[in-house]
């Protein structure tokens, strides 16, 4: 009873701070500074701030300024009228002349400068760039140097991001069903757009604009052409109205049959002329509506979605067909190469390489081919795709996920960031050493005109907008990476536990270790050693590698892991597959070989016979079976580092992370369980010494049904 | 651009306040009183307060009064270890006598009294009931006291609930669809259930528990037996283990044919011994996990769900089976008399009666039958039911429907407590005049043993949990009158525009007028004079008076209004349908009578020809449309005096409601020139002098679709 009565005031408590601390503000809390000696220092050095107020997105940086100096220093800070009896200048473009030591030309049209300047005798910390969208990002860039508790006494910064075009990918349907979601439903409430103009919709843009995010698309790729209709369009635009002010561009999904569904023709073939001039009068109507347009994300021929391959078209004809409409307005076509034929293939993952490689240097100026990082579909771990590299003549966009389909979805703690950089760093090889993914996406490998990078987003309407809280790291690390990929996963995870909960030593220290082991963690309790691809049909929530009677083998688990008698894993070498020999030859070389092959890919390239002797000297079963082992083991270091900051965090988010870490738990004992248990069938070999034995039965758990699984379909 | 930078910056002030003022906190919001004569005065008479902690019940109790007073009184405010010395003291029961001159018989179960006690010559505020619960409605009550800012010093409050069972009805799907919800989805995050405990649920239970409303039906009644399985009643009882605390308890919609799609069986049949002993078995199963499980409530052989009638057997037979289930443990069932048969009947508001009314007394002592407010389906405005009163061997409950299916769904606010007020307060002459609604449904009139009142919730994930800010009054009215039926609507307003806005008389005075106006407006612009059922088929948005083709005829507007050159109405006359022949003689003579019948009732019970005239001395035709102008005008009243609000209220409500009273008027407007221009095709006549040119053509309005509008199916 006792017990009881704790529980209940616990969750009480928890409810008395629920309302300030539900997650809600994400990252730009703009708490009191706590460090007394530094709130001193900034409220010395932060008297005024002088910030011009000729366009709405300058109103958004003075907005801003106010807001989180009188957060951060607890007191009014007045803005002044002239820029020179100000503390904080922000300056934007060059006239009379602009700052001198200001090289404006390198800074481009979003890159800022933060510095201490003296002007008459005076300390200044200036803010410059070219543009208001510029401004805007060094105004939230000064603001995180407070968060953060930097010294503002010597600051230098020249900031320029790497990439054109950085958005973020809403898989979001028109029914407000998110595809792959996790986080309630869509933020797009389009019944009461554009009458009605949700809180959310700003404060989504603000959050966007504080990392740099100037591009979203609102719409699924498995699109609905209604959205291209004028009564969507109309919503399309209140939207687009409210993110202008962010630097933010709007961008819709193409259904490639729209001709035929809206347009009443008899075809979308993308040679037809009708169909071309459909598109373009489409494309008038919507500049017309919205000036600033981005332009069009398409997924064609790929899981049953139409495309010019069903009229004997190259994706080239579709995706030109698209970016002569738009080219007019300045838009962009960004074309996935997410595609797999309808025939079963010889192995799923070659068909991107295959299909668009010969495709380089087919495609408009204006079309980005976007590409995800690896060449099947958003596994825990792939290496990248060969696709990265590739194509010299045809801009790349990288497609990351930040949404955890196969990552633990809604329940699971996996800082994305070592992922993603480790993706970034992988070496192409394809002019020589040192031809990163990351340079291939900047552009600097093969001079791309234009560049950019996608995330599909975890937001959803959920109050704290990812479900889970960490899950706001994740799109904090794709903003901030999609800026500047060279940052560190350290860095950018030691900036966002600094704004999200506390600059305490204690806490940063704990929950940047949680976080930085978090991804290796989950990869080991779900998919080690290069397994992939053995999760649940439909939903692909918790392990299924015993499915085998899905839609098409290359939608079965079992086609993937090929576990049998003699071994487990797919054989992708040259007498495999020969996947390997779409890579550069040093890595063909690699991979191709089980000697040299990183073992974290070892079972993604080799069919591996179940004694085979790892670098551990285990046999491949014994390390296959401390590797789930060690996932678990890790999940549960991470709630013991959890539970040492109870009070140093507040309560509610406290309980809320404590609990979804049970969670957590729970699904990765359930992955190790499962997974072993069927290999175990294969191997004929015991669990080692070590690993724990299976709370249930095999059957128990190949009985298990989700039939209400969010996210799904 | 002057003009675009002003609304951003709006927008974005809006976005300062957001974190506080989006609504989460409903009328608890205890912030410091504004008053301050009264501040001090409660200041003074509250120094401590004495609340024991022997039970998780009170434990709540306690926390929320050191919450409220912390908040409303802002200083803190200790709690005493004995009784004696505190200023406000909770006291439960009769341990050594209780407190003299208190009825505690009287106060039965969940009743309290506050009154001022003087104890050894020291002043104190005594709170005091029979049961936990008790106390913790009576601690609530108090804190509604300080919030309204009522005088303290002379308290003498006995309040207890006149009717038992005081639950919403969640029509929420196990997939988070809301039928008929307009706030987002679920709050019941099933997936994520029993292992995390979202803080909504904790939130949800205390803002149920202040206004005395005592159980919750989780699941929609087009049910899924799937909640009945072991892995879902693991999950039904995290929930339930919150909200016992809150003095809430947990009931099921139970699927008739759950005995075949999860048991097995072969048939449903109530009257089958292996059906009834499989319902016995599931019973027994529920309590084992949830002891003070509440029940059942069924729909049953209506609109497609199964039922007893599939067998040949009755709803009392099926009922029953349930009952006896259910009966060992304490259980009730609630049996759904909206009902009505897949032939095409003659008149489908006299079925509920029909097949009802002849099982009066035929049912366990532990079944409820749950009638809709209305013979026919939620409409704006219907006559009361005419099985009230007409049962009087059977406890009738109430089921009215807080959410706005039919009412303006989410865009539009209306204030429902004036039409709970009409169908409580209506006469049945049953046993004489004054045998009102209110008396039959908490038991008075047939001396029912058990009693309830049932609300369709208006709550889903939304952060401000109803979608529409004023659809939390629909919430807040309807858990009042439940408590206490003889409250009047403008009281409830009032105490709730003070907890939810604030005191200041402009503001009171203000919203009080537009909330006690906005149910008449909305029945004026939506079914003026007794129309019912013109709306748009299955998303029920908008008005489609033209519709004459869904799958069965009485789901045609055309079915209802009867619109002929003659004139338009549904005569339900004993030259009709003969509907009236169930009502008391006395109002069957009264309705019968085209003189005499209500003129809000005129076109529900009569077919009048277009040149009627009309109490006003103007015609049939020229009244309806005035009717239709003067909603539409009653609409722009409401924006002028919201307007008037600004800077009275927080800009973020401000602008929301604001935003929200500008669709609402065009929707007003939609509803008039469709309705009058399709009706105008049958009496041939103008439009009146006063009656707006309308905006669009009839055609126009009848091609409007709306594939995605929110709640539908």
């Amino acid at each position: 009873m006792i017990k009881k009565i704790l529980l209940t005031t616990l969750l009480f408590c928890a409810f008395l701070v629920g309302f300030a601390e539900n997650g809600y503000r994400l990252w730009l809390r703009y708490d009191k500074i706590a460090n007394n000696a530094l709130l001193q220092q900034y409220r010395n050095s932060i008297q005024s701030f002088y910030c011009p107020e000729t366009s709405p997105i300058l109103a958004v940086a003075r907005k801003e300024l106010q807001t989180g100096l009188q957060g951060l220093l607890d007191k009014k800070t007045g803005a002044s009228t002239t820029p020179g009896a100000a503390s904080i200048v922000i300056s934007v473009g060059q006239k009379n002349g602009g700052t001198k030591g200001i090289d404006y030309a390198s800074l481009g049209k979003e890159g800022f400068v933060i510095r201490n300047i003296t002007t008459n005798g005076r300390k200044q910390i200036l803010i410059a760039a070219n543009s208001d969208a510029g401004a805007l990002y060094g105004v939230f860039h000064f603001l995180r140097l407070l968060q953060t508790n930097n010294d503002i006494q010597k600051v230098n910064i020249t900031s320029i991001p790497k990439i054109q075009h950085r958005v973020l990918n809403h898989w979001d349907n028109l029914n407000r069903h998110v595809e792959r979601g996790y986080a309630g439903i869509s933020l797009w409430n389009w019944h009461t757009l554009p009458g009605y103009i949700d809180q959310r919709y700003i404060d989504y843009a603000r959050a966007n604009a504080s990392l740099g995010i100037n591009g979203t698309v609102l719409t699924n790729v498995n699109a609905n052409a209604l959205v291209l209709t004028d009564t969507y369009l109309q919503k399309v635009k209140a939207l687009a109205d409210v993110f202008r002010s962010y630097g933010i561009k709007v961008f819709l999904t193409a259904r490639f049959s729209a001709p035929i569904e809206i347009g009443g023709l008899k075809t979308a073939d993308p040679l037809n002329e009708e169909v071309q001039a459909w598109w373009k009068e489409k494309a008038a109507e919507i500049y017309k509506v919205i000036p600033d347009f981005g332009g069009f994300l398409v997924k064609a021929n790929s899981e049953g979605q139409p495309g010019p391959q069903n009229y004997g078209r190259t994706h080239a004809d579709g995706a030109n067909m698209l970016a002569d409409a738009v080219a007019p307005f300045g838009g962009i076509v960004m074309w996935r190469a997410f595609v797999y034929t309808n025939e079963n293939p010889e192995d799923r993952v070659k068909q991107a390489y295959t299909e668009f490689k010969p495709l380089d240097g087919k495609f408009r100026k204006n079309v980005l081919v976007q590409v995800k990082n690896g060449p099947l579909d958003f596994q825990p771990r792939e290496p990248f795709s060969p696709l990265f590299g590739a194509m010299p003549q045809t801009p790349l966009m990288m497609e990351f996920q930040i949404t955890q389909e196969y990552l633990g979805q809604g329940t699971n703690l996996v800082y994305e960031a070592p992922m993603f950089k480790e993706v970034l760093q992988s070496d192409t090889y394809r002019q020589g050493e040192g031809s990163t993914v990351a340079k291939v996406i900047d552009g600097r490998l093969h001079d791309y005109p234009v560049t950019g990078i996608a995330g599909v987003s975890n937001i959803g309407n959920d109050i704290n907008w990812t479900g889970h809280l960490f899950g706001q790291a994740n799109w904090y690390a794709y903003g901030r990476l999609a800026w500047d990929h060279q940052l560190s996963a350290t860095q950018i995870a030691d900036e966002w536990i600094r704004q999200t909960f506390s600059s305490k030593k204690a806490v940063v220290d704990t929950i940047q270790s949680m976080m930085q082991n978090s991804y290796e963690a989950m990869v080991n309790y779900m998919t080690p050693l290069g397994l992939h691809h053995i999760m649940g049909t439909g939903h692909h929530y918790g392990p299924a590698p015993w499915i085998d009677n899905a839609g098409r083998p290359d939608w079965n688990p079992v086609y993937y892991h090929r576990a049998d008698e003699k071994g487990i894993g797919f054989d992708r070498t040259t007498s495999g597959s020969n996947a390997v020999s779409q890579y550069a030859p040093e890595l063909a070389k690699r991979f191709n070989n089980i000697q040299t092959c990183p073992e974290e890919y070892l079972l993604w390239f080799h069919h591996v016979p179940w004694n085979y002797t790892m670098k551990s000297g285990r046999t491949l079963w014994d390390e296959l079976c401390l590797r789930y082992q060690k996932g678990v083991d890790e999940v549960r270091r991470m709630q013991k580092q959890w539970d040492s900051l109870r009070g140093s965090i507040d309560e509610e988010r406290f309980r809320h992370v404590q609990m979804l870490l049970a969670v957590q738990e729970e699904e990765a004992r359930w992955w190790r369980d499962a997974c072993l248990q069927y290999f175990q069938t294969f191997s004929k070999q015991l669990l080692p010494e070590g690993v724990e034995k299976p709370a249930h039965s095999l059957e128990y758990y190949q009985k298990l049904k989700f039939p209400y699984a969010p996210g799904n379909g």
